[in-house]
């Protein structure tokens, strides 16, 4: 684990989440991206070597649109810089972490990821993600 | 805000989760750390420029008891790190941010915080700490 790489934090309304945390950073956000495969529109915020992602959901079975159901809005996951994806997922397997996707998928903003389930980490959801080279 | 200085989260039991966490990170914590005056127990591990904080209470009335009875286990803040907590506070309160303290106390890792209230920020508790200069 090379850094956080970023927090994801689930948000209702994009648009005005975008203007509150432009607020809070005193800039705004530096990109805008959807990831259809998950149903979530993105937004980044740059915190020096960290990132904000705020996820809002674009479709009533999206995993960010049950979150904000049962829980509200707020921090969805952390998700840490990897090396070598794979070589963590078989790493962190073998400790007994239970990982949600054993074959790394291709997330928002250039990144290989995978998740491990929150019933393994003290109820935080973690993400691995490994930037892919082009 | 200079970077994620670390993330909290809230534990029941510190010593079954550092040793989670250290199975997580390939490596233990750092340090443990007791803050009496907020009535939890922590540690710390590294993950490059950013920290892990594991949050235990030390007494029920403590603020990381009432979240775990509240929300289970899981993350329980952010915290940014600044150069100048004084000047963040009458910035982001003149930004409409509810600063819970607007005088800075003394936090855990020689550090002067002080939070925003969850309800101004989507759902997530921020802190913002700077480093006790000696």
């Amino acid at each position: 684990m090379k850094k956080i790489e970023h927090i994801g934090i689930a948000v209702k309304d994009l648009d005005a989440s975008n203007d509150l945390f432009a607020a809070l950073f005193g800039k705004s956000h530096y990109k805008i991206e959807a990831v259809e495969s998950e149903g979530v529109r993105t937004s980044f915020f740059e915190a020096g070597p960290n990132k904000i992602e705020l996820l809002e959901a674009t479709s009533a079975d999206s995993p960010i649109a049950k979150f904000i159901e049962k829980k509200g809005e707020g921090i969805h996951h952390i998700a840490f810089a990897v090396d070598d994806i794979e070589a963590e997922i078989e790493r962190l397997s073998k400790e007994g972490f239970i990982v949600l996707n054993k074959t790394p998928k291709k997330g928002a903003d250039n990144k290989l990821v995978a998740f491990l389930h929150p019933k393994s980490t003290n109820g935080v959801l973690i993400e691995l993600c490994q930037e892919i080279k082009s």
